[in-house]
């Protein structure tokens, strides 16, 4: 698997309005879209900084995933999703070594992405996502 | 302030060897640095990927702070840290917007660089690390 770079950052908020002011106002980030993801049950808001996208993730509902992580937890990241080249193939690759997949199939995702994430049980506690960009 | 990119990903792992061999043989990352940090009890082990560096951390006791952390809330990502032009004056600017510092000067990092660390209480649940390269 050739992981070329941080696609993004996922960081559950309790405050999505709070939560991008202080990404502005404080690290002087720009946030470039809002929007809600409803089979989720979150809003999502996405900064760039250099390579990386942060999405910050507010619950809509308690029994959402981000709400569920938030009760438990608290705020803060709730996954790493890496750009790889080739998704099909690294999920075939990393199943053939072990690791157990939340989706053996890339799905769609957020910004036109195609996405797949991995067990949290065989990537030692961090939630982790691979995406693959299909126009480039 | 401008944060160019994220300069690294501190990940709480309880085993560093294990966590090595997961993310050379299944993320394809190539560890390049390995090293004991007493004054913070931990032992870390550096990856590259984009612009990005992952540093897992391990401790080396029970009372240091990764340990802390994975007792409290388990293994995962543990801080963030920004890559800034202008430490000292980061610091300035987003202290007078209300910002609480744990370092309100810059101190020596890991890798030669000056860090810094805001106050988890004014950044949303993230611990949040600015970094700046002396030699840039």
């Amino acid at each position: 698997m050739n992981a070329t770079h941080i696609e993004h950052l996922g960081i559950a908020v309790a405050n999505l309005e709070e939560s991008i002011r202080y990404y502005e106002d404080v690290l002087g980030l720009k946030c470039y879209s809002v929007e809600e993801v409803k089979d989720q049950k979150v809003k999502t808001a996405f900064f760039m900084v250099g390579q990386t996208k942060i999405e910050l993730l507010e619950s809509t509902s308690p029994d959402g995933p981000i709400g569920k992580f938030i009760e438990k937890k608290g705020q803060g990241i709730h996954h790493i999703a890496f750009a790889v080249e080739g998704l099909q193939e690294s999920l075939d690759e990393i199943k053939a070594k072990g690791v157990q997949l939340i989706d053996e199939k890339p799905r769609a995702g957020a910004e036109g992405l195609n996405i797949a994430f991995l067990h949290p049980k065989s990537t030692h506690g961090v939630l982790t996502e691979l995406c693959e960009n299909p126009n480039k």
